[in-house]
């Protein structure tokens, strides 16, 4: 089958060839619950920038291509989006429903062969079948992006109660996300904060009822909207530069500060930690559970990506525009 | 009144003389919920060492003196203990039973005179009657060591499941009153850590399953009694030096670090607590409402003080002693 | 002053006349805290009917009137919304901010003089400012009706996940309010059932997602949209006759029966509360808080009330048109 | 293999012969996940006097026999207790952990061959593997009656704080259970009611603080424990006759009464429900994440089986004694 490989990381992301579209070898079925999905939309991460990882990626969606002996509850053909881990179930946080701290589970684009490819091997575990209201190529993007947003959205709404603040640090492929689970999930006013006026605009279609833009006085600006306390719950997309010190700062005594960007390092003093009495909450993607409710506030269209496609031939200009700053949403490759 | 007064500020806490025994003016009832309480016994605080806050300090209990017009429910003679904090009871947050984020409030020994003295000025929001088990001196320290304790205690009990694991760092003041906390309120398993060998004894008495020599390899202590994966609760009563990383990585995955001490700083890359998934909560003080539990598990002997008891007029000694770390348990002082 | 007062209860209600407008004495300040509020609407409730507890209503808002010595935060002439419940603050329920089991209370209108008078006497604690896009008289049935209907449809918002549903019984003066609630704080697909066409009208013009007419088939109806599984909260805001057996069988098993509305009965086997692990959910007005929390709603225009104005002197004719049925949402007595 | 078989159901419960010990056919693996386990021993539980649900019963411990081709994590020979449901673990009920609401499901002993046998057929997914600490006739009983007393008295000690109490109605099967988990997990006061002195006097060894014996007036003896207000949480494990309206009754404003035991009938106003509000909770066994956490309080010795051994051979003696309330405890069968 045909892929886009990385096979040498440029760290300082000059290159214009991130990757390269060659042939590879075709996945097979070898365990009784693998599951082969021909890929449909694979999205593109800012994690494919730090590129820690290796490349090809992990957010798919497809169609079932081949399923192993023991796969029961989805069939050849059958329209799915892929959860991006892949894990046995066995363990006691699979139990709980807790797949991200599985003891034993392999990440596909990660640290298995993703999905910049035109299959991808996976698990019946991972798949959750589409409502015909959305097509592959469409929802790709959710597995992750939309994911890592809606966990650390619905967590800060479990929370959030009416006369409440939320302020989004980061309006780009998650935070858009974030924005309208936060819309859909709880009634705390949004604010949020951007450096870009473009993605500014794209926040207020997504619910935001404040924007800000990050021109070194958010704090101030958050303070002055919230009369004076800060707002309950931050959700910094970003994470890196001076967004961390900025976000814990907007965050009210009491609140709530929830990192998912990252890139940059969180420093204060204990002591503000214990006058201030707030809480810190690291966010890893989300369970099978939460992207099944995802989808359900995808197919009632109260959650809409805002794609970008290009071919997975053009694998390269996606992460060319990624990298600079030129998607506003995200991008997604399709066949 | 007689007070123990601070008068300047020794910042490398050489002086013999922390404070001045002198005759100070007597506090005087001017509002309609205001209370004076007779101090029967003042805990001495690591705070005071810290000494930004002024002095005369916070942990008061003793008999009721004299009560404003408006006050209902306790009268002259009664046996009380005082929450920390004087609050009207009008925010949202004190309608919400949040006392310590109140909008307006005293703190007496930090924003208002405290109870080294032979009086304390407070009100009626701020008082508990003791039951008859308890007398004032063997439970002042209960209102701030005691309380924060517990409240930090308390909420990782919400979360500890049986076959799961608490780390306590530090089994000072503080720390001793957390260990019977967590041992009354939930059937994780408490790992204590701490330098002196004193203060694991005492930790032992209070429950501790398992004691760790705070010798420098603590983390792969911990690790090795939790078969690799960290204690889903690590509570951190020391809050300076390397306290915190080490805390940070005695923390399992999805697991939580609660800070009460503090004089030292935060650090780590944001990556870290996205892959991990952890969570830092802070921890200020506690509620009115957590110091009744409290004193509900002091009078049924659940939580113990252990105290050394010094006069009034003697104060220096004690916070001599606390400083020399010759305290195990609290010290108190009587009148 | 004037007001509207229940001389006798006429258990039928066949009477043409339930109140008198009369001339009564002025309530006055006697205590510290003591506030006299000018009516400017009071909510007329179905309570009003059922009359176990006398009359005189407890949906009042208005301006301050006169306030006593200790009071503090609001001052002559504030607009104000009334909790309908006064408290002094002290007991362990009221520090835990859970009003409404306040070991000590006066209920304005059940067991005190109520509102449907020129005049209130209630206590600070009781008092919110409202925000000057909300006019007394268009709030006041907020305090119960509204506040009833928040506390139900927040409780189960708590648990309420994208993908799940939440049914509804009775879109009258309090199903309405939990509708728009429900719409606000939770992404759950909302179906409403009521007997008149006309109820279920309002029902969609305040968010319900499906509407079911209450025909006998109302359980077949619900499964039915649910997949076959219930809902997995019921909210019976009727909860007298067959709504309470029908709101039982139509919620999910594991699912939550929130019981508001009163009348009837409760009668089920143990074993069905068992192999189906429902939770039955009993519902006592709401906390202050809440109260705050809904006036933030409505000051945005999340929630809003559909009300009917008639004079304090035509009490008659609101209680009229309410008992034979006539009124969709709620009506108001304004001066 | 052996098994005791019931052959036809005697609604009176008179026959000296409930079931009849005689060869069946040996249980066999069919598909990937199927484990065949030798039993150890297999608790004799109320349910089998219902017997609505056929015989062979559910709570079953051994050592693993043969495992099918897809089985990982258990191999032969490992000694195991069995979570008494069977399930595929794909839907959305297991990916969230909540096994006992699966759509998919086989309940060996009800829908499904039980465990009154030399060999059980059962899925990898039910099986826990046991610490040396606990051999599996010591701990069969867990399974079902055990797990049931676990999760009934967790979900209490989620919401119980130091000061409340809880009320046990029961202290036999199930009860004696309750009581030490209760024990562990929260420290609020138990008070234990029971018909039986010998009873009563194994909930003291479990951990009771009152003991109330059943004799007509057990609610105002425990409201007289308790300030008159009632307990927080009761949990009836009785659930037939009078227990029920007594342990509603006895149940504190703004608390929760759980039900376990089965056989009678809940009747109340809905008024009652509003004025008090109370909550009442059903209680279907437990999930499989809540079997392990209760092994971990088995083996570290924080609760304890009382049984009372039969051979398999002799099930109609257990039976009998169950039936006329000879065992304070819990009746296991042993090969």
């Amino acid at each position: 089958m045909k892929a886009a490989v990385l096979h040498a990381f440029d760290e300082k992301l000059t290159a214009k060839e991130f990757v390269k579209y060659e042939d590879v070898t075709d996945p097979k079925i070898s365990r009784p619950m693998d599951v082969i999905v021909r890929i449909g939309g694979a999205g593109v991460c800012r994690t494919d920038l730090h590129i820690v990882e290796g490349i090809w990626r992990h957010e798919n969606a497809g169609w079932v291509e081949a399923i192993g002996p023991g796969v029961e509850g989805v069939k050849v053909g059958d329209s799915v989006i892929c959860h991006p881990l892949v894990t046995s179930g066995h363990c006691l946080a699979c139990r709980r429903g807790d797949d991200m701290h599985a003891l034993d589970s392999a990440f596909p684009g990660i640290n298995a062969n993703g999905g910049y490819a035109q299959y991808l091997l996976t698990g019946q575990r991972s798949l959750i079948k589409l409502p015909k209201s959305l097509a592959p190529k469409d929802v790709a993007p959710y597995t992750d992006a939309g994911l890592t947003a809606y966990r650390a959205a619905k967590k800060a709404s479990r929370h959030l109660l009416p006369g409440e603040y939320v302020a989004v640090i980061g309006a780009g492929g998650l935070g858009h996300i974030g924005i309208q689970v936060l819309a859909a999930l709880c009634a705390a006013e949004i604010i949020v904060i951007d450096r870009a006026a473009k993605s500014l605009d794209l926040a207020k279609e997504c619910g935001a009822h404040h924007v800000v833009k990050a021109d070194g006085n958010e704090v101030e600006a958050v303070l002055a909207l919230t009369s004076g306390r800060g707002a309950e719950a931050v959700i910094d997309f970003v994470g890196e530069g001076d967004a961390i010190a900025k976000g814990l700062s907007m965050t009210a005594n009491g609140g709530y500060y929830y990192i998912v960007g990252y890139g940059g390092k969180i420093e204060l003093p204990t002591i503000d930690m214990i006058t201030t009495e707030k809480t810190i909450v690291g966010n890893l993607v989300g369970t099978y559970a939460e992207l099944v409710e995802l989808m359900a506030l995808a197919d009632r269209g109260l959650v809409k990506l805002h794609t970008k496609e290009y071919r997975l031939s053009q694998a390269n200009d996606a992460l060319h525009d990624l990298h600079h700053g030129h998607i506003h949403g995200r991008a997604v490759l399709i066949p």
